[in-house]
């Protein structure tokens, strides 16, 4: 795996380099301070990693495609900062929310401009396909917005299934790892087989890390994580593992502790008491388990879409599939 | 004028129906139900005409600028809906603001949509020039945000100057209708020449919109306007009327009654008697007239920027900017 971490960190401090060059000494501060903030905010840069991934994989050169990662991260960020007002963070890699440092409506323009400045970055990729390219990034801004709609209609329903879910969280959180890796593939000249290849490799991927995300809800160091355990309970959120633990819990008073979340929308008092009755349901009863294979379960079916690709790439490609699988962060 | 409004019309209806377009039968209906409702809610589409007679101007057909003319018109009301949950603002054209009707959650991942469905419309449209196009149209959602923020800014500022005034609305205003302009100019396969003194005219036509949106919310009539009058004044916008007024006011209770203003950002009590106190400080110092004369100032400016142009098409143009002029409402 050393190649595949070198490599990553290669291309980490690329994208970032790229980043810290799209907004310098920008007037007004009221707007481009909040910017600054969550673009220099860290983040592990994993969308610009698969999308340069992709971009070797079907042949391309890396140089090309810069611009895209730079994009697709700023967009990445966009939702972070609009996501983070919706759910009302106070948090995020550790640091204060634009919202709460600033204010909400702060936070609003700077999520505003920074779509902006993503289309900006995007538009100076040298590519043939750049109308494709635009079209397939548009497409994950609006899917982005729809899973967000559906993620929030779900806090307040009672009857959401895990077909639902899967369906809300490919929108949510794989479309961008999927748009990511798409357009890494056209700026590199792949064939439209590879392309669709790398689409469902990314897609499959997404999936499991955003069900690896709910499952740090409840199992991560709360310190490395760098916000609360527990948030998705208390925000309501239909999570993997919270469906999962609706359909499988049969226990009286167990079953009780899970309705009361959904019907009261998440968790309004006594938190952390709920929080660790919580965690004991979802291990006795198999939760955990069957999160950490449903995660397993997709990125093996990632996996299964590089066969085509040169094996020193699919391996580039399975290290970054891993990377999602194993983070514990 | 006949020729004018007729035209005028016939656009306004290609434009709404390509616009009724976009959206169709969208799930989830917690994210489409607003996006159509602020689509339907009428509007003068005045982005989208200026766009295809700017395109005829420079000899172009208007078939290929309308997706263009719709891309201009959602990307507004994509500024409606966000401005208004930072203006705090009840209702719109006569109807309740999205956030007021829904949530302030909404407002934002409608208005966040309404973007992404301007792109995609944007880049339907046919020319070999897409690439500058689109680097038109990103330019003005980066600007529009900046025009907000300086708009926001100044409430809270004391010292705002008209030279300051005129940069913010530049940009909050003049901006997208100089990109509706140049688009327009650019598909229909403008020179270099013809395009800048495009850009140049809606600029100007641009600021005097602007300013007299600010006279209007003195001396419009309540109804017709849609919203009540003195909201800038409430909000403590630093409008081209509050500015001059600040500049010329010489009488010590009125200067106070101003100062007030300035220094509560904006009304917090007693609105109804302050905004009638502050009519009349302006009608009696001339400055309605002043503003009156600014309109006018930079409409003959703009339409001095259209005699390259076909008679026939520069007389459309000032038709436009007349239009702009004698609204009352």
């Amino acid at each position: 795996m050393k190649k595949f971490s070198e490599k990553y960190d290669a291309y980490k401090k690329k994208i970032d380099k790229r980043i810290n060059s799209l907004v310098v000494l920008n007037e007004p501060k009221s707007l481009y301070d909040p910017v600054n903030y969550i673009l220099s905010g860290g983040g592990k840069r994993i969308r610009p990693a698969v999308l340069l991934f992709a971009c070797e994989a079907v042949g391309g050169d890396i140089k090309n495609a810069v611009d895209a990662g730079a994009a697709i991260e700023v967009l990445h960020n966009f939702t972070l900062v609009h996501d983070d007002i919706m759910d009302n963070a106070d948090t995020r890699r550790g640091n204060e929310t634009v919202h709460k440092k600033w204010n909400v409506n702060t936070a609003i323009l700077a999520g505003d401009n920074l779509i902006a400045i993503a289309y900006k970055s995007l538009l100076k990729t040298k590519s043939n396909r750049l109308d494709q390219i635009i079209k397939e990034f548009t497409e994950g801004v609006i899917e982005v917005c729809e899973g967000q709609s559906y993620d929030k209609d779900f806090e307040i329903m009672d009857n959401v299934t895990i077909d639902n879910y899967l369906m809300m969280i490919q929108k949510k959180t794989a479309k961008l790892i999927e748009v990511s890796a798409v357009m890494g593939a056209i700026i590199g000249g792949g064939t439209d087989e590879q392309i669709e290849n790398i689409r469902n490799f990314a897609i499959n991927a997404g999936l499991a890390f955003q069900i690896q995300d709910d499952l740090l809800d409840i199992i991560a160091d709360e310190k490395e994580f760098g916000k609360k355990i527990g948030g998705d309970l208390i925000e309501g959120k239909k999570t993997y593992l919270l469906l999962k633990a609706l359909e499988t819990v049969k226990e009286k008073s167990e079953k009780e502790v899970l309705e009361n979340i959904v019907k009261n929308s998440g968790i309004k008092e006594n938190h952390e008491v709920i929080i660790k009755q919580v965690q004991k349901i979802y291990y006795d009863n198999g939760v955990i388990d069957s999160a950490k294979e449903a995660v397993e379960t997709f990125t093996n079916k990632a996996e299964n879409f590089l066969n085509i690709f040169p094996i020193e790439h699919k391996n580039l490609l399975i290290g970054f599939s891993r990377m999602l699988l194993e983070r514990n962060y």
